[in-house]
């Protein structure tokens, strides 16, 4: 499995381009932004959005400028939601720093999180980038959406496979596919590729977000043992959805009953684990990934042979097989 | 001083339609959104945000349908605002109701101001209004950072006077600039009458947030004592930034190191209010607002003399002497 790295070798001169062109952007004249935005560049993920965004317009184009804004969009309101979910899910640690909420305040966290938000809009409509802007905006609403019906089924310990996959389309696969969708769009490509590129963003996003919530089952690197995040946040990803659809009424209810205790009696968590795992509810999961990324990679027929292309596919592979 | 219900008498019927245009905004699919918009729509302020746009229109011209979409995204800018803040300083209460982080929890009020945001650029995005577009959005970057210089000060124990017009400008000066502005393009108003509005809405917000900062001076009806709720979390408004560049250097630095104090010794309180009142902080905010009221009015001069200008005299009058 070749890495992230290795995979972007086509467009590594652009990705460089790229974030000399973020480093412009996150630039503030007053305190505390500088502090924060140099916090966030020094604290960099893996770029997948952007660089779903640059595949997509070479897979067609040469990237132009129109590509570049549309990437670092995706960026910024990206990283603009992570700093907001760290407020929300009260979390330490990002990517083994200090999250801006544990070093500003989450006053401080939720405001430059909306400056981020409000400056990569803006940046888009200095430009006269109207129609990506409606895409992204429509995106940005099904976003807040998603994250919003999670919290109220989390809230009301009710959520079917169904609900499930409606909620990951929202929260993390638009994101994907608009990614897909105006880098396609930045260099012209033909309405068809269009949409079938967005299909492949969306199938994507939703094999994508299988694979974090199974990850939330297994040993983490740094704690040895599984994290249960989701578990103790009472959300009902897919393992547990299996898990509880495939028990018997009364182990389904004594399971109910354990998720609801589950943070005052942190002993239950290796014992909710054990009997997702026990249940099938992973290799489940696993099978309904691959289903999307089936899905995600049949959608590339009969587009150019070329190197964006090869990436995509790779990219595709390394969203299921990745290990973080 | 007539109430804000006779000032709007002028604009009665627009402002009827555009609560009806704002039931139908706030409609979703999807619970929690449904019962939180309820919950919004229940608590309405005293909307004087789309009452500056409507009037601004009313005063060159007749309300369209676009000076009624400027209306309808400032309203919903300020609510989804109002959450976030409400959320930033863990707000129970909100006009007398459950806010939304005490009713949904923080996670929800998050997300719903952020879909709410979304939304309200999205609306104006649909409708092709991008002129209003780049103008409120560069106006919402200025309004995050104003709130972050005001942390950042508030963290630092650090402002002057200079440092406080600069956040307020920023933080509501610069929304209420852009409702007038807004509001007189939405009827093609001609360049230097835009320009001298905008001037009105600044001014106008500069004064509103003096007297909002005096209120926290003075006994409060739920409380029948003051707030202080700025003292409280450090922001240093004009009466006490008067107050410490008035005193002696022994009583500055007993001011801030009770400053410091006060959320651990609550009996400091009332202390710092007595030391702030007869220092005379508030009779030169009071002097200090009337100023920037006078200024928003004399801009004023030269306009059409019809009904829109004489409610928005009233409104300019009544921003500094409400109660409320």
């Amino acid at each position: 499995m070749p890495d992230l790295s290795t995979i972007t070798m086509p467009i590594a001169e652009e990705l460089k381009h790229f974030n000399l062109l973020l480093d412009k952007e996150l630039v503030a004249e007053s305190q505390p932004l500088c502090g924060i935005f140099q916090h966030v560049m020094n604290a960099k993920g893996k770029q997948l959005r952007p660089v779903l965004v640059l595949l997509s317009a070479k897979l067609f184009g040469e990237i132009n400028d129109k590509t570049y804004r549309a990437a670092l969009f995706v960026e910024m309101v990206h990283t603009a939601t992570l700093i907001h979910d760290d407020v929300i899910d009260e979390s330490g640690l990002r990517r083994g720093k200090p999250s801006i909420n544990a070093h500003w305040g989450n006053r401080t966290a939720v405001l430059s999180g909306d400056y981020l938000l409000s400056k990569a809009v803006l940046n888009l409509s200095e430009n006269g980038d109207y129609d990506i802007l409606s895409e992204v905006l429509r995106t940005a609403c099904l976003m807040s959406e998603g994250e919003l019906m999670q919290s109220d089924k989390a809230a009301h310990f009710d959520i079917n496979e169904a609900d499930y996959f409606n909620i990951i389309t929202r929260k993390t696969a638009t994101l994907m596919e608009v990614c897909c969708k105006t880098g396609a769009f930045s260099v012209d490509a033909d309405r068809q590729q269009i949409s079938a590129l967005a299909q492949f963003g969306k199938f994507l996003g939703i094999a994508f977000q299988i694979r974090d919530d199974i990850f939330d089952f297994q040993p983490s690197p740094e704690l040895g043992k599984p994290a249960g995040n989701d578990i103790k946040e009472h959300n009902f990803t897919l393992p547990l959805i299996y898990c509880l659809d495939h028990c018997n009424e009364i182990q389904r209810k004594q399971l109910l009953a354990d998720l609801r205790q589950v943070n005052e009696k942190s002993d239950l968590l290796p014992s909710i684990v054990e009997r997702v795992i026990s249940s099938g509810g992973i290799e489940y999961a696993e099978s309904r990934m691959q289903e999307f990324i089936n899905l995600a990679l049949q959608q590339l027929d009969g587009f150019p042979q070329n190197d964006a292309l090869f990436a995509l596919r790779d990219l595709a592979h390394y969203c299921v097989e990745r290990k973080v």
